[in-house]
This record gives structure tokens, C-alpha cells and sequence, in this order.
């Protein structure tokens, strides 16, 4: 559970990096940071110096901020005179999140807040958020938990001649009524997911979604996850689905068939599982998230796959996991460009997958803790594909 | 359906407006904008000058894009460089939405676009994208029509002893299959929002979510929506949801209660009837935005029930009705500080709802257009009290 004692780790921790970079103080605006550190997920704006007490300001609603928030200093949203005064002073160089922040935001607190500097605190509060404390990793692997529960029941329901758009509702129903909360956040500014994806057969794969599979979607204004395409047999369907519960999201993949798949898909298969126990293995603190990634690329490339490796040729994701906690899309990502070190505590969904034109995309998918022995995982169902 | 003529509409009526606003081009990088004026929601960037074709350059799906688009010139996404040479000159005063579009993507075009200056396009594409253009329209008719069809299904599967969040799920299970595509788009900056809510009973309403009912959500992260809380007899259940259909969302809410309901409630809905009913009429185009919410606020104060009137005693919101189409949160809006006049094929769901603490919310709510006749009502669905 989330005690005022994590909340005071994750503060400090934060005001060590600001005064580490010669920041007076973060103004935090985007929802979910200030969930991080406080505890509670309103309407409002946090600031916390680099040293003293955070501050939260509340226009809706201040009631529930105080019932569930869990710093001291919780006020109602002032006017902006009142809060010229209070945050900050003139010559204070002020860290926002530029990559979530409206222009709008960042202009009206430039006016109210005057001769302060903002500066791009993005990666900073990123990385930090990126190394789960405690309390995330229990509530980790109960949504852990939850999720491979759903995924466990699929044989119950998965039938030939039903939509994707079926199976996807039978997934979203019965994570619901389990408690997931639905709404799956997503940090990047054009990204947008409604909780997952079954996708069958080779239909083609083409969206703007940054993932291996995007699914067709509905219609060209909600161009991704399930589309109307009937499940047939003796095709890959490849079922993705993130789970949220108490705001932390699990995300996985398991592969069903309705009778037998052709053997390029099931070698495609077996060397997805290669991939992934290679990844599973380099995930130490200290490794380096791109060389993970160039490893995976090239055992891809080494079984004939190279350009069925992530994608739709042509189309091809250069990543193959990505960190989740509060966010499907958080840091690290094991991708090209990203040369940064693995830290023990980072939370990483590892999916490798393939798609074969004509015949759909086959992988796997599964959420690990980085640790000192390798990634330890935390969806734990069997990797097979279930035959039906 | 969709077609190049009506995208070239759009496309035009955005090109008289920079125009008169002194700008040179546009600068769209909001998915649901690009959308608007292109028919393709994919990872992109759309420049449409003042005089001359828009022109929409791809990171990801090039393929998707140009089998979508509905403009002849769409490319692959280029370097930095050929950007400069291709967006405008120097000196062009280039619009952009500065409510949506994040501080770093800002700062990366102004780098790479020298000499530019950006200003802030925001209203002037909120108010152009609110008046409906036929295809527009017809989806959204297409669209209250599905929804209507799942609420007048809740009659067989609301039965007490079920949770808001069963309720919730039969809804969104529902709505599902006959192709709501899930994601239901929001604008403003820290608003989200997972479908609707079923909320039942007197329970606190307290929330960060703009309405007049919020519901608890399932945790502190999450805290909107149906909660765990059981639905018992004798109780005004409200369901409030969204339906998208080919990206157009159409809300509505209904009230059902398993026995009776208590007289105050039962009052206060007929309140709500009498005020929706005042603004149908009122919702001619010229008529002022504000003056309509004054007109419903009065009425719920005339009743002794202004303490109530759309939220919780305290922390109530100062509308009665919003704007729908592609986002849940377009213009326009019937509130407090909204002094523009309605205009014909606006599109507005109104909403009028009442909390009394202790006892529950009530209220309606339909998805009217604006006609010289008064609202057309979209939602053709009795509006009475479902008793079960």
C-alpha cells in the first residue's frame, strides 16, 4: 500500500536531482506525476522545492486531494497574485515537463510567475519514476496477477467466427469486472490505446500506434486494436492487453490458434522465445538498454527474420520493450538510440513478435522486473501457444 | 460518409480564417485535428497554408495514410532540414493550438523553422470544427442511434445486488460489440475520462472530472467513474456514457431505479426535465452561450435546488451543456464566461443534474443540434425514469 513514507522517498529523491541541477524547484502539472508524488490524482498543480515541503494546489477537488493525498500541504487554487507570491521567487530556475506540458500552460505560467526560467525537467522526473520503490512493485504484480487471470480464461471463449472485435470485448469485460480501470495512459504526445488488441490472421498491419502490432481498428478515425475481420481457423491470434489496477499497468501478449499453425509462424513463434529469454537474461542493472535491443534485432536477423522483426516490413518498430508502471510507455525502452544503463527497480515489457505478411503476427509478451539475476517476471502463465 | 469534397471544405474555411487572422499557414499536430482536415488519424504533421494544397508528412503509417487520406499530397515524414525548406519562409506568422500541443514540440518546430513566429490558433480551430458539416452529421445520427439501442437494453441487466462497476461493464461490453471503438477523446489538458460512469446511490461525489457527477473510480489513481459500491433497491441509478462510432461521440444519461424513488429526487428530475427543456428551445442560432446556462441555473435556483444544480454542494460546475463530435469536450459551451452565440450544426450535449447528498445524482441528458427551430434532439430515447 502507498504510505506518506514512499511519497517522501519519491519527493526526495526528486529534490536531490533539482538541486543536482541547479533547479530551485519543479512546477509538476501533468496529472499522473502528481499522482506519483502525492498520492492522489485531481485537478491541480505541485510544486515542490528543492528543498522544503511540496505543495499541492487544487482547483478540483480539494475535498478528495485532502481525503487521499498523502503530503501535508494541500490548499485550494489561488488567484494568480496569490500565487506569484507563492511560488518561488524572481531569479528561481523552475523545472516543468516539456514533453506533456501544453504551450497554453507553460505561457500562462510564465506571466504569473515573472523573471523565474523554466527549464526541461522531462527526463529527469522520467527516470526517476522509472525505478519502482515498494509499494509500485506490490501493486505491479497484483495487476500481474489480475491480468494473466483473464488471459488464462481465453480457451473458455475464444471461438471461430467471432469478430476480433468479440474477443477484444470478452478480454475489456472480463478485466473490468475484475477491476481494471480501463483508462490506460500513455505519455507520448500522439500515442492513444483503448486497453489492448486481438488481432487474427494476416490481414495487413499498418498504424501509427509505436508498437509491433497495431490491429486495423474500427474505422480511419480509431485506426487501431480490433477490427471487424472474422477469426478463422488454424490462423495466429495474437491477443495484447494491458491491465490496470490501482493505477499501475501490466501489459502482456499470448498467442491462441483455433487448430494448427503453419510452421513458418511456429518457428517465427520458437524464436520470439529465444529472444525473449536473451533479453530476459541481459536485464541487469548496468546493461545498456540499445546493445539489449541490437541483440534481440540481430538473433532476429540471424533466423532469416530480420525484416519480419517487429513489424510490418517497412513499417518496423526498432524497440523491443518498453517500461510500464503508471504509463503503458514509460522509461527504459530497449531501443535503438537509447543508450542508457538498466537500473535495478525498472519495470520492463518485453515483446518480441514478428509479422509475416499474409499469414498475421505472431509473439510474445511479458512484464519483468529488472533485478541482479536478470529480469524476474511477473506475469507468470505459461509462454505456449494455447491450441483450441 | 466522408468525402474529398467536404475535406476540402474544411480545408478552405480553415485557409479564410488564417487568412483573416493575418497568418500564413497552419502548423497541425494534434491527431484528432489532422484528422478533421485530412481523414487519416496516423503519426503526422499537417501544414495547410493559407492559399494553396495542405500537405501531410508521415512518420507512421505512410501506407495507412495514403490509402486514408483524403488529400492528394501526403509524404514520408523528412529530415529537419528539407522541413525548413518545405514549411513557409521566414517571416510567416505560422498558427498552431497552443492548448494541445506540448512545450517540446513547440520548441523543436521553432528551432527548425527559423524566423517564424507561431501564434496561437487554438479558437479559431475549437470554433470551426464545432459547426457540423454533413458527414459529420450523419455519423453523429449514426451514433446516438447506436447508443440509444444499449440504453434501452438496461432494463435486462440491471439488477440489484450488482456493483456500479458490473453495471459499468455491461455497458461498455455492450456498446463494444456494435462497434464503439472504446477511447473516447478529451482535450482539455488533465481531463480523461474511461467510456462513462454508472453511479448509483448518495455516495460523496467529489472528483477532479469537469461534470456535474463524477463517481469514485477504483482507486485514488483512477478516481472517476463506476465504483465497487453496490446497487440497491429503492436508488437513483444514473448512467452517463459515450458512444464512438467513426471517431463522432454522442453522450446521453438516463436514470433507473429497482422500486421507487424518494419524492425530493423524484422532483429534482423533473427540475432537470423543465430546465432541459428550456434550453432545447433556447439553442437557436445567436443565442448567448452563457445566457442559456444563466436561464438553467435560474431555473434550479427557482426551484430551491440552486445548491444542487450540476455537482456537489460546494463543488459544483458552473455549465449545463458542451459541445461533442470528435473530442467529449468541444465548443460549444453552455457556461459561465462563454459569451459567443450558438451557431446552426453545432452540436451540443446538455445536461442538466443535480446532486443531493446522501440521497444520489439525477439528472438528463441528450446530444441536441442547433437549428432555427430550437435543439434537434440525436438522442430519440424516452427520457423518463426506468423503473425495474
Amino acid at each position: 500500500m502507498l504510505t506518506r513514507n514512499e511519497i517522501q522517498q519519491r519527493v526526495t529523491r526528486l529534490q536531490e536531482r533539482l538541486a543536482a541541477n541547479g533547479a530551485q524547484a519543479a512546477l509538476l502539472l501533468v496529472p499522473i506525476d502528481i499522482y506519483y508524488f502525492t498520492g492522489t490524482r485531481q485537478n491541480s498543480a505541485l510544486w515542490i522545492p528543492a528543498s522544503g515541503e511540496p505543495m499541492l494546489l487544487v482547483r478540483k477537488s480539494l475535498v478528495r486531494a485532502r481525503a487521499e493525498g498523502l503530503i501535508s500541504d494541500i490548499r485550494p487554487f489561488p488567484s494568480s497574485k496569490e500565487l506569484t507570491a507563492l511560488f518561488g521567487s524572481e531569479g528561481d530556475r523552475v523545472g516543468m515537463t516539456y514533453d506533456a506540458v501544453p504551450v497554453a500552460q507553460h505561457g500562462w505560467y510564465s506571466k504569473v510567475l515573472p523573471g523565474r526560467s523554466f527549464v526541461d525537467i522531462t527526463m529527469l522526473v522520467r527516470d526517476l519514476r522509472s525505478v519502482k520503490l515498494p509499494a509500485e512493485i506490490e501493486m505491479l504484480r497484483y495487476s500481474a496477477e489480475k491480468l494473466c487471470s483473464i488471459f488464462s480464461e481465453v480457451p473458455t471463449f475464444l471461438k471461430a467466427g467471432m469478430r476480433e472485435l468479440d474477443l477484444a470485448a470478452e478480454m475489456e469485460y472480463r478485466l473490468r469486472r475484475i477491476g481494471h480501470e480501463g483508462y490506460v495512459r500513455m505519455r507520448a504526445f500522439n500515442q492513444e490505446l483503448f486497453g489492448g488488441m486481438a488481432v487474427a490472421g494476416g490481414a495487413a498491419n499498418y498504424g501509427f500506434f509505436d508498437g509491433a502490432v497495431t490491429g486495423q481498428g474500427l474505422s480511419s478515425a480509431s485506426p487501431q486494436g480490433a477490427s471487424l475481420d472474422v477469426i478463422g481457423e488454424n490462423q495466429p491470434v495474437l491477443v495484447d492487453f494491458a491491465g490496470v489496477f490501482n493505477g499501475y499497468i501490466v501489459d502482456m501478449t499470448r498467442m491462441f490458434v483455433i487448430g494448427t499453425l503453419d510452421s513458418e509462424l511456429q518457428r517465427a513463434f520458437d524464436v520470439s522465445l529465444e529472444i525473449q529469454e536473451a533479453v530476459r537474461k541481459a536485464m541487469v542493472p548496468g546493461a545498456i538498454c540499445e546493445e539489449i535491443y541490437r541483440q534481440a534485432a540481430e538473433m532476429a536477423e540471424n533466423a532469416g527474420l530480420g525484416g519480419n522483426f517487429m513489424g510490418m516490413p517497412g513499417e518496423q518498430s526498432r524497440f523491443v520493450g518498453h517500461g510500464v508502471g503508471l504509463e503503458l510507455d514509460e522509461l527504459p525502452v530497449l531501443a535503438q538510440g537509447f543508450a542508457m544503463p538498466l537500473q535495478a527497480g525498472q519495470v520492463v515489457a518485453v515483446e518480441p513478435k514478428f509479422v509475416i505478411p499474409g499469414k498475421g503476427a505472431i509473439g510474445i509478451e511479458n512484464t519483468f522486473l529488472v533485478t541482479e539475476h536478470g529480469g524476474e517476471r511477473l506475469t507468470e502463465l505459461s509462454d505456449e501457444i494455447v491450441r483450441i
